[in-house]
């Protein structure tokens, strides 16, 4: 196997692909012949890169000796597509067969379409050997337009089988076990809907600012960097219909039924951190919001007039993630005790768990209900690590399994909705906040509901 | 407060109910002004047997020599009436005054009517004063004959709400936990129905065998002195429909109502442990049984097909108490990994708590689903103690609280059962079983069902 990565040089290379890639290594997961080209403008040798990135990388890698011979680094302007006969040669005059070949673009956004469009061109990716791949970052595309442009450069050129459009969330253990809870368990089939639930939360929150990352993130913001991948994603999982069955295009086809059904309320609130306008790359006036805060309803049957939020932000207080489903009041209630309504927590980040808080009685003489807490960690049994979400991806990308990737008519779905929220966003001003107390007592005004359960935070 | 417990010298005395006042008077729960007389035939003064208690109780008791002051012996041949006009002489010649009187019938269960008979002769209970209550162990009657003739006894006397009949289970944290685990949550609402519930088990394992009570349980097995009190509580508690509102009366109509609809199906195992027909106190030839596995349905909408096993057996290999309720598969399924029913575990001995059983991811690159369990201990997170069955009762007879008592057409409906069963049985042999899972084997052969889930066994 030959594993290209464009972009060698990033933060993502050094802290998620060459870990993941290690780590499968460390599992005997890798096929025994395999090569990972790392790809960037400046020069390096490969030794020399390769001890740039081990200095970089925190941890324990003791068979770092044996893996990191896999390890090429090759210097080339992959904005160039000139450029690109020469690295066909470079892996064509690689010793060795490597039959399975892929090439992941962990570059900027923007050079995707010039990376795939070269990679086409001098014919390393052909629509006749499925075992040619390519493997984008999100975000696919700027917009609805944007990335159908992009999509139909590649689809002229390749299968849909050969792309894998990457969102690493789907790759968090806690996404994968949203189906598992959902679907392969009795208890939660019949109270799945608006009958039994009353609001559904969904969150990722940071805490870093934009970082060196301003040029990108300003053409950006929260809702094409967060909300139309992660958090779309999370939110068609949470509320699709079963499947017709478990295969993979039968799920996709409900979660893209889903965000069809999405309706965006009027109460959507876009906030941008103190101090963003003097980061670096960022335009002077700029209004891009460095927070949503979107309440949106799905209409089918089984959710009514059930809001979801979605909430994300940068220069929160924690970084944190998750999903809160809030269930009704039961109907015959105590009166004696301060019960609560039923939750169940989908935990994310930092933990990854599932919480389920339910009445019970208080321990004492006295006949008080109390909320308790049944608690499921998801690691905490476990032997070993459980793997990270990129370790995942990589796997399935090698070995063919897209159902973790996603399909080209749920990236459609996202971006319709994306691009009709930002045109009725226009260049209003996002509400400026100088700390997430602030900004999520703005959400609590407009949706009269607390943003977080005060127990979980 | 007058205190006065008929069998002072047994062992309930010893191990429960001084402990259980000795706590309400240490938790500053007692009035003021209280005394404790503790009746028997043995002499005594009250000091030598105030220290031989002391001697017999486990555990540490700070303020014992506060407390003990309270505690009175007195003489008597309680099973002869004409004992009595001493006996109230004694009360009235006590200093101070005591208008709440309570009345505890902690003898063999022969005595009850006798005692009962006694003190309404002597006006020492009397209908026209509420103050004045009579407390009886279980069981109450021997069959129903007899206990509707002790039950016209005490209501040609005195009130119902003067007579309480204890079922210490009731006084359990975990029984009283069902109906707010049931009532007050909204996930438990829609899914507490045949539609959802495969079966529930409720047992209660004993590893003792009859030690110095033969003389009473030859007459009695497991049937009266299990079954027809504990176990049928629970059930009640079980399988109820919600009740109109959350008063005491109105959740016995319901505790009832299952009652009356319990079809107990021919599948129902009586055993014997080997070596009880030695026991001191039993008769050669006896075929009281020492272990009933019981199988029942509850003829109404709810409960349709969903069997009931009840379970309950001296000399098991481990003391333990509970309830499992097994939900039906979810309709879809996943294929891979080792996906089982969902539970839910009441659990009442030894740990009170709740085990949620459900099906998740298991961590790793694969995506097997794989039990899980969501658990709830409720004490762990408890500062102190939570009160012993015996405390809450104890406390509920002082306040006049008659909730967790047991109301005569509970009784009667329990009896009537149980009678049928009886005269069913006849004097066939019950299976002679040397350990527990030998007899729990022929349960499982006769219902074709694991008795016990082996992963919480």
């Amino acid at each position: 196997m030959l594993f290209t990565i464009f972009g060698a040089t990033g933060d993502l290379t050094t802290k998620k692909l060459i870990p993941a890639l290690y780590n499968l290594y460390f599992e005997e997961e890798m096929p025994e012949n395999f090569k990972v080209i790392n790809i960037g403008r400046r020069a390096y040798t490969s030794e020399a890169f390769v001890d740039e990135i081990r200095e970089k990388m925190s941890g324990d890698y003791p068979r770092w000796e044996a893996f990191k011979k896999h390890l090429l680094y090759f210097q080339m302007d992959f904005s160039n597509s000139e450029a690109y006969p020469d690295f066909k040669k470079f892996v064509e005059d690689l010793p060795g067969q490597y039959r399975n070949r892929i090439f992941y673009l962990a570059t900027a956004p923007r050079f995707f379409p010039i990376i795939a469009q070269a990679l086409i061109q001098c014919k390393m990716i052909r629509r006749d050997d499925f075992r040619e791949k390519i493997v984008f970052e999100k975000p696919f595309g700027e917009d609805l337009a944007s990335a159908k442009a992009y999509n139909r450069l590649l689809l002229e050129a390749i299968d849909e089988s050969q792309v894998f459009r990457i969102d690493h969330y789907l790759g968090k253990e806690m996404l994968q076990n949203i189906l598992m809870v959902r679907f392969a368990n009795k208890i939660f089939e019949n109270i799945w809907n608006s009958e039994s639930i009353e609001s559904v939360k969904i969150y990722a929150m940071e805490t870093e600012s934009v970082k060196q990352r301003g040029g990108y993130y300003d053409h950006s913001g929260a809702l094409k960097d967060m909300v139309q991948n992660h958090l779309f994603q999370t939110l068609s999982l949470v509320a699709m219909e079963p499947p017709g069955g478990l295969n993979d295009n039968l799920i996709k086809d409900e979660k893209v039924a889903v965000l069809d059904r999405v309706r965006v309320s009027d109460e959507v609130i876009y906030g941008q951190y103190a101090g963003y306008q003097n980061e670096k790359g960022i335009a002077p006036a700029s209004t891009t919001e460095t927070f949503v805060g979107l309440k949106l309803y799905i209409d089918t049957p089984r959710w009514k007039e059930t809001p979801f939020y979605l909430v994300t932000g940068k220069m929160m207080s924690k970084k944190r993630a998750g999903i809160e489903i809030t269930f009704k009041d039961a109907t015959c209630f105590f009166e004696k005790g301060m019960p609560k309504k039923n939750k169940l927590f989908i935990e994310i980040f930092p933990r990854e768990g599932l919480v389920l808080q339910f009445n019970g009685k208080a321990p004492g003489l006295a006949a008080y209900t109390m909320p308790m807490k049944l608690d499921y960690c998801h690691l905490c049994n476990v032997v070993g690590n459980s793997p990270e979400a990129y370790e995942k991806l990589i796997s399935d990308v090698v070995h063919n399994d897209a159902s973790l990737f996603t399909r080209w008519d749920e990236i459609e779905s996202s971006w319709r909705i994306i691009d009709a929220m930002i045109e009725k966003k226009g260049l209003s001003k996002p509400v400026i906040y100088g700390s997430e107390s602030e900004i999520l007592s703005e959400c609590e005004k407009r949706w009269k509901e607390p943003v977080f359960d005060e127990d979980m935070d």
